[in-house]
């Protein structure tokens, strides 16, 4: 069922399409000027200052304690405790693990959606159902969804995804809500507060919002046993001690976040005005992406990438383009010729 | 069953004991001399030097050309092809994931070993069973065993390991070798250059050998299913890039290498003597830690612990402790005048 997503064979492997692949744009676009401003992924552009590191975080296995202290500042972020929150290296890894985790016979995903939910219920044995809305009549033991949505932002009250979890709950089965765009966004939209038990898991980038996605960090926040059961899955020391260190910094770091939450804020409605400006039509997104509609998407796609603009395009709704945020005034103007 | 394996409990958490949990170490002896001289593990007390970073190993996704370029390394300096190695964030997580990605209904443990193994399998559903010899009869689908074995640096011939992996894969069955400790031992002893077709899988360590364990690497070795259902399990991305980056220079560095293996290999011979001199029986190990007999081992245990000194004692063997190595003359002396 995966095809019914949003794949696009990124290098003739087979594999699922990705944003953030500049190899690919060196292929497609070989004679572009370079470096490529890399617009297709939904990374924050101006990352979280990475620290020095005490040598020890490199040599040494990191402590459970300082795991947990990571687990807890996360925690305190989103408004829960400590032992609902398992550190992760990445949050692609839980997405890949939780069908091995949790053997479901069958899962509905709401889509359009990131692709690798779909692919890992499927490669784990689990009949995949795609639906509109997680509202729908199925027969599935689990409910996988995006919230807010990846690519097009649409979200979900944290109410009626409760709701949700309780049922799948009362007969065995979950919901799976990838919150990876939720840092930024204004509430109310999480489900981490209220945490509706063990019907639940709730999944959390750390990369996307700090702009640190080769660090490899994200979380699964669930009920206690659930948790356990990750957590056991993953073993101990699945994080590295730099994620360990330099997450503990970032997720305690208030201000930080409110700036670059305005930034974003500010630097979404531009590209709103630019992509409208040149003749695209904004149907969504979240504050490190905006997907926008042109009957033309594909020789738009085309000609940002012969400039040396690499964003994200989609096989099955090949009139839409998604574009990540500049960093600075000159990635900006770049955009901003190219589009002209 | 694991309880017939090493466990310590380390915190009065249940959790398995493991060496290198200086919380520990601060809690069982609050009044020792600080820093601790941390011995407890087997980890290479002299690092790969960390070369500095790009930024983009930070902030970026991997890219897939990257990590294929490191799981070639790998391969290149194991004698295999690349195909066959799957990169993950340290061996540990392979050993939890492995058997939620292989179900086998029961499995033997050659023991005492690494007590994650049967843990791990057990945490699965499995039905574990402690053997003391791979040629020990046992009704069970998988057979795991460590090479050299962790604690007494037991050795299989890598022609008997691959006889017992052809058997276990007529029987749909799987061989797990753990080679954490072989990249400094002296050969013939590695499967991976002869590896077996399918029925085995090969799990190598990164940070104990370079000293940087709190980077998090670790690799699988198998045949070509095996390997695609394990690189699906973890997903894309499950590596960061400092891992990737590093591993790779680490990997490709020969010269780095035999420098290291000429002086574990002096100090672990220096450490026999250390050993003897103070009356303990040497019984085994590795270039990366030995173990010894004693027969008042936990009252020599406080010993160096109220010294500051921190070694591995096991809870089913109380006449035994492991011993790493010291990272240069100041420990080393340090060492020598708690023995005294």
């Amino acid at each position: 069922m995966a095809s019914t997503f949003d794949g696009v064979p990124a290098g003739g492997d087979g594999s699922i399409a990705h944003g953030g692949r500049l190899a690919e744009a060196r292929r497609l676009f070989p004679d572009a000027p370079q470096p490529f401003l890399d617009l297709s992924t939904g990374i924050n552009p101006v990352p979280y200052p990475v620290p020095p590191l005490a040598p020890q975080a490199w040599s040494r296995l990191p402590e459970p304690d300082d795991l947990r202290r990571l687990e807890a500042a996360a925690a305190a972020a989103w408004g829960t405790e400590a032992g609902h929150v398992v550190a992760a290296p990445g949050t692609q890894v839980l997405i890949s693990m939780l069908p091995r985790v949790v053997r479901l016979a069958s899962v509905a995903v709401v889509g359009p959606t990131y692709a690798e939910h779909a692919a890992a219920w499927a490669s784990a044995g689990a009949g995949v159902v795609a639906i509109g809305s997680p509202h729908e009549g199925h027969p599935c033991a689990g409910v996988v969804l995006c919230n807010p949505n990846n690519p097009d932002g649409r979200r979900h009250a944290p109410g009626d995804l409760a709701a949700i979890a309780e049922d799948r709950a009362r007969h065995g089965g979950l919901l799976v809500v990838d919150e990876a765009f939720a840092d930024l966004e204004d509430g109310p939209l999480s489900l981490i507060p209220d945490l509706p038990g063990e019907g639940v898991v709730v999944l959390r980038s750390f990369g996307k919002t700090y702009g640190l996605a080769g660090l490899r960090l994200g979380f699964a926040v669930a009920g206690p046993r659930l948790a356990a059961a990750i957590r056991e899955a993953l073993g101990p020391w699945a994080v590295s001690g730099p994620a360990i260190e330099i997450g503990r910094a970032a997720l305690s770091d208030d201000a930080w976040l409110a700036v670059t939450r305005a930034r974003l804020t500010a630097d979404a409605l531009r590209m709103d005005d630019l992509l409208a400006g040149a003749g695209l039509e904004v149907v969504g997104g979240t504050r490190l992406f905006r997907l926008a509609r042109h009957r033309d998407a594909l020789a738009l796609f085309d000609r940002l990438g012969r400039a040396g603009i690499f964003v994200r395009r989609f096989a099955d709704h090949p009139n839409w383009l998604r574009v990540g945020l500049p960093a600075g005034e000159r990635d900006w103007a770049r955009l901003e010729a190219a589009l002209r």
